[in-house]
């Protein structure tokens, strides 16, 4: 594997070698604008390293060119562009999209706009030699599904004494904050900014959404670090974005509120935001987490969040900013003796009701599932529940309960059930939440937050990163196979080695990674009951961690049954939040699917699920076969060592954290097993030993 | 109540009133020496406050004198005095005893050495006016049960980022450090030590044993601090002792290797330990943790407890220094899965062996319980198994596992208990553990960890000040009646408001405080079973909380019963480390004391205790009394406010502590019986409301 040298890290999905194919041929670009430069920046090195050519203008003599980037607005550079152009029937690309063709031996990429090019540019690195075989190819339009793909880091700018430097994050520090200040490590946001591009994602938020003191600061004081980063991302096409904190008014404006509706705190957002796009014209907007655990909101002064976003939307608005408002907001005191209460409700009871009354510019960015990035739960009633609002969904690329990039966790499978999810159905064509969420007039785009850190593989574990990758081609295409991106993110990222023996490895690493997350599911909490984690740092099983908690999240279990009752009939109603037919089939305990059954239901042991097992008897076979699916990555991974095909120290970091998973994975397995049959008295119908 | 002007702190059990009596009359000292001068400035501060008189010889013009204070070996100061000297009969007093006699008038006070003299100020000072009144009183003669009556100071120099100022500390800082150097208020450790000398403690550890970088350095670099302490404790008769790291000569000496049979090792223990008396010539000697939670020790290089121990005896024995070696090793990386493994026998598996190789300035500090000084736990095999070696045996005043000074729990009724036990049975007339542990030729003494830290109440709760002098003066005279000793700290703290009506608040503080250790027991982890706090902090229910850790502290609870069986027939066999009739008690399911039974065995949950009732509902019945009793206290106290008896600073802070002491309980009561509602399946027999 090879290492960045500017910046001594991983190169993750884009090594030298994956610019081989482009990088031997003779590239015309023509292109302008912060974009249009990346773009021949980034050809010229390939050319420069596998001896191909590249060029500025049709004549000059990098010529003639077997590739050509160009701008639909300008003259066509190439008779083959004009042609492409001249044939016509793919539409406007848009801001973002680009379109290939192969006309009599040249491959064309043409844009509307210089990061559409941009984006060619991944595309034909990620076709290879394929982008200019074979003969003439017609016009093929790619668009980005989603108008926003952001990421979000949970960054603090210091270390936070609780909840480290980066909050749920596994793979060391932040990469744009140091004691309190800027890193200074540019050419390491540039990489990242690059990797990013590659992927198709256009926004980042750079500090956690729990704003600290020395945070709050970064849209003030600091705003100079905020545009030195926001620099370095716009050549890749990424617009930046703060965490703000609601309080700012009075923490920073030392107003005595925050009220939404106060002239004076109003005025102060409208001044805050002139500033900012003072100094970041193309600046994304506000990230906000309103509250919600203990985060200041418009609830302290008796506004809803409808008031407490539009105000801020209306101080970003002069500018084209958005306000990425958060439905994350749920009662973190409740008392666990209160059946019914129940947190997963919390999001559609506090904003469907608002449905209609925020502005245009706000986007509602909603977490995939009702409760909190569980290995398994139900896609989020909220997505469906509010057709005239802007909504984002958010996912979580960081492992916080799956796995923590100790273990192999490949989420790309979970995030495609999630965005193929029909809220209304398989009759409801078209009305996935991907389309939901990317609807051109009113979507907000895919969201999620971001597993990387100052690590040198960038996500703790090398094999996490295809969940980065992955993250960002599904924004961009949301139905894409997820088994396709992680063969894709093979490819590119070990692609000097497969070049070699290229089989063995890819065999190996899909078949480790394609199906982790059912792995990592069928050894932790069963059939979507989630959580059993360790309280506060959520790694490693705890069955009852949370069950006498003020959190929300419970199991129930008792020595005759366990699941939470969340049906219309007798439990919390929570299955009423529902369009048909998901109200119905997950209010019937015979027809909810398998793998949610304790989300919805509390079911004794002996209740048989659509496998045809029982609870119980589900339960051990899963932990059993979990466990052992993990060590049986472990044993695929060993067989790798000393083969040559992966280096040495990506093998020893991948090995080590295969080792703790194994582990772990068999005190999941233990430790559910001996909890289960502890308090239901049901002994392994196989007669395993359950200690 | 007041605050000692000169530190700015509560006055505790010394308030200036305390000496009203003692400051009313003409008193005599004659005395040398650091405690002679002090018991000098006591009375002169006393008699200047209340209007008597000082003096130094009986011919001055302080005279004609009340009390006397005169040492043995002098010159015989006031007839009276020599008439009682004449009498004879009361034998040596030793070091620190003293006699006390009145005679024609003339109270007198004398003792062998200025130290005794020190005590004998304090004893009067809690007799007040008895200590003048009446005729001729016989010589009366106090000696010391304990030879070492000592507290230890789990402080460390800095905040540590897991473990705070003082690990396991509940009343802020340490007094004695800060910010990584010496906290510079000496004025404030002097106020310690003489507190700490009016209950009879003479002995003072100044860091944690927990011995981390910049606190190895206190043997070294930083001796002279520890000097400076030692100045200020010298006055009232504490010798000071330093945990030390066993890795030191590694650490600070650069050796390569720590082995206590090392001759480079024992050299360099030598010269340190000469170093430091160089320092501190009363200096008292090392504590130490080794080979338990990390902390390094002999195991490492295949050496026995023994050879650690008397490498650092050598070190110290020419300057009169003693070794306070640790007994609590353990296993704190068991698996949980193993039920043979067990953690109660760990001290004894250990120890027990090396009885007779400890060198004879060995004291083996030996927990007074197997496990880590829970709420409730049998008294520690390893007492009654090491006849040839001096034992001291280690309470915790701090209240890590009762409550955290967040709860009333006077812990004097069970270090009573603890102290009285007798391990051959209550034929063995005076082999109690007192007398093990206070044996004036093998007997070690009692030792404690502190609860003090920089709070203006000393203890976080003020009421938790009972628990540090309670202890003091059990280590004195151990079998004093802890009912007394509470009422006798009533008496000296609240002397000025007892003044004006003491009736009521004796009684309501005596009341809320006697039985709070039942009260706590109650509502906490029920029949001796032990832990169920939530792990880590050990504050709050948490029943699984250690059941499935490497920690060694299980229940085992299931759907059928709970409790550990640490019976020879069927469990661990750690009942057969007591003797007899102990070990044939602790055997019998039937014969066991129903607080202790789940300690040692399994039961169903419908096993009949000897109370009558069942295991199940002895559960629910507790659980519910305690969580009651804990209202009650605080009804009591609240009737106190406005009455004018107590400040209202000190009842705000009470009350404050019982708000979440009533809250806490409540959630142990309801977690507790939840938990084993569910699991049990048994409904509580009284039909009350279970969550």
């Amino acid at each position: 594997m090879s290492m960045d040298v500017s910046t001594d890290v991983h190169a993750a999905w884009l090594p030298p070698e994956a610019f081989r194919a482009l990088g031997s041929h003779r590239v015309l670009v023509q292109g302008d604008g912060p974009q249009g430069v990346t773009v021949y920046e980034e050809v010229a090195q390939a050319c420069a390293a596998y001896g191909g050519r590249v060029g500025r203008a049709p004549g000059d003599e990098a010529g003639p060119y077997d590739l050509v980037f160009a701008l639909t607005g300008a003259e066509p550079a190439l008779p083959e562009a004009a042609a492409v152009l001249a044939g016509g029937g793919v539409g406007a690309l848009g801001d973002e999209g680009f379109l290939t063709a192969r006309r009599d031996g040249v491959t064309v990429v043409l844009a509307d706009a210089p990061a559409g090019l941009l984006y060619g540019l991944f595309h034909v690195v990620r076709l290879g030699e394929a982008a200019f075989g074979g003969g003439d190819a017609p016009a093929e339009a790619h668009r980005p599904a989603m108008r926003t793909r952001m990421l979000d880091h949970w960054d603090n700018l210091d270390v936070h004494p609780v909840m480290g430097h980066v909050e749920r994050g596994y793979s060391g520090g932040s990469i744009f904050w140091r004691d309190g200040g800027p890193r200074g490590d540019l050419p390491r946001v540039r990489a990242y900014a690059r990797l990013l591009a590659a992927t198709g994602v256009n926004a980042v938020s750079v500090n956690n959404v729990n704003v600290h003191t020395a945070e709050t600061r970064l849209l003030t004081e600091r705003l100079g670090d905020v545009a030195d980063l926001a620099d370095v991302f716009r050549p890749y096409g990424i617009r930046l974005h703060l965490s703000v904190n609601f309080a700012s008014p009075v923490v920073l404006g030392g107003l005595p509120t925050a009220d939404p509706l106060d002239g004076d705190v109003r005025a102060w957002w409208g001044k805050a935001a002139a500033r900012v796009y003072e100094a970041i014209p193309d600046f994304g907007g506000f990230v906000v987490k309103a509250d919600s655990e203990g985060q200041p909101g418009p609830f302290t002064y008796g506004r809803s969040h409808a008031d407490g976003a539009n105000m801020l939307a209306e101080a970003l608005a002069p500018f084209g900013g958005e306000v990425h408002w958060r439905a994350f907001v749920y009662n973190h005191t409740q008392d666990w003796r209160d059946r019914s209460t129940d947190r997963a409700r919390a999001a559609y009871d506090h904003f469907a009701p608002l449905d209609g009354a925020f502005h245009p510019n706000v986007v509602l960015q909603v977490k995939h599932g009702p409760m909190d990035f569980q290995t398994r739960e139900p896609v989020s009633p909220v997505i469906a529940a509010m057709p005239a609002t802007r909504l984002a969904v958010e996912l979580q690329v960081t492992q916080e309960y799956t796995g923590q990039q100790r273990h192999v966790c490949y989420l790309g499978p979970m995030w495609s059930e999630v965005l193929g999810f029909r809220p209304w159905g398989a009759d409801s064509e078209g009305r996935t939440v991907a389309a939901l969420a990317a609807d051109p007039a009113a979507g907000g785009g895919l969201v999620a937050v971001s597993n990387v850190g100052d690590d040198p593989y960038w996500t703790g574990h090398p094999l996490a990163q295809a969940n980065l990758y992955a993250f960002g081609r599904l924004a961009w295409a949301p139905h894409s196979d997820p088994a396709a991106l992680l063969d894709e993110w093979i490819d590119l990222t070990f692609v000097p080695l497969l070049s070699r023996d290229p089989v063995p490895l890819r065999r190996a690493l899909h078949a480790m990674m394609d199906g982790s997350w059912h792995t990592y599911e069928r050894y932790t909490a069963p059939l979507g009951v989630g959580f059993m984690v360790r309280p506060g740092h959520h790694y490693g099983p705890d069955v009852d961690g949370y069950e006498y908690t003020p959190w929300g999240t419970y199991h129930y279990a008792d020595r005759d049954g366990i699941g939470v009752d969340r049906t219309r009939a007798t439990g919390t109603g929570y299955t009423g939040q529902y369009p048909q037919p998901w109200s119905a089939v997950y209010e019937s305990a015979e027809r909810c699917p398998d793998e949610l059954l304790l989300f919805f239901h509390h079911v004794p042991y002996g209740h048989v699920l659509q496998s045809g097992s029982t609870v119980i008897q589900h339960i051990y076979d899963t932990h059993f076969a979990g466990a052992e699916e993990a060590a049986g990555q472990r044993s695929s991974w060993q067989e790798l060592a000393g083969s040559g095909l992966v280096d040495a120290a990506l093998h020893a970091r991948v090995l080590e954290r295969l080792d703790e998973q194994v582990r772990c994975a068999q005190e999941w397995r233990d430790q559910v097993n001996a909890y289960f049959l502890r308090k239901s008295g049901v002994r392994d119908a196989r007669g395993r030993h359950i200690p």
